[in-house]
């Protein structure tokens, strides 16, 4: 598929945003608020930053975020991605899933053992995108809470 | 909307994994390798592993995301979010617009001045799935190359 890129390359292995398109940004940020996500003071009246380790996550109008894309804003179904947020044990997972309802979430899968040998339940947040908890025994969580894949 | 919630929580305001549901993964993958994207050791032949920072992104068939996730897999057009990959000036989204299209990418927007004063473009991967590529002048880089919001 790809002509070989020569030369140094500018980009390199990182992701600096996650935004989400929303419908409601005020019901979205009494959501992710709800769940104690505290917004970054460069947070604007039209778009919500939170840092979430390295990366920021956002939330912005869906037809915004459209036409910044340049991209027609309908779509509809399974958006094809999900959001995951492990945890250091099962019975934390329930508990996350538990808080997520309670501020507001639905939940969409409830924690079970999945088929790789982890255990996960997912809930939607007020748009219907997809939040994994998760517990991977197999990578566990680094000192910051964060999962270090193997080199 | 939200029951208030008691006692301590078990959230943290952390993201773990971003997993695009890919339509052919060999095709994703050969796309993030032409990037220059390293898989991680952990990866396995039915799913792709990278450290992206803080963030594990993943490439999963799209089908079996949407059946782990418990939801109907059918679903088009947009999907209602982007990922960024910001940058440390105007000439460096150019350059790195340039070089996701020679890795197969798909031009959508070109790097051109937002309205916000910042300096973006849009490429699109192998399924669609949108990369916005942005010089931000308000949210310098970190010494890693990560978007640090004020706290």
């Amino acid at each position: 598929m790809a002509a070989p890129l020569h030369g140094t390359r500018t980009i390199k292995q990182a992701i600096s945003f996650i935004t989400l398109g929303v419908r409601d940004l005020a019901r979205s940020r009494a959501f992710y608020a709800a769940l104690g996500w505290r917004e970054s003071s460069g947070s604007q009246p039209a778009v919500a930053f939170f840092q979430a380790g390295s990366v920021a996550f956002a939330l912005f109008a869906r037809e915004s975020l459209a036409e910044d894309a340049n991209v027609p804003s309908s779509g509809s179904g399974f958006a094809g991605f999900t959001l995951a947020h492990n945890v250091a044990s099962e019975e934390a997972v329930v508990a996350t899933l538990r808080e997520a309802v309670a501020a507001g979430g639905r939940l969409v899968r409830e924690g079970e053992k999945a088929p790789w040998g982890g255990f996960r339940g997912y809930f939607a947040d007020p748009d219907g995108f997809l939040w994994e908890v998760c517990f991977n025994p197999f990578f566990p969580l680094d000192e910051d809470g964060f999962v270090r894949l193997p080199a």
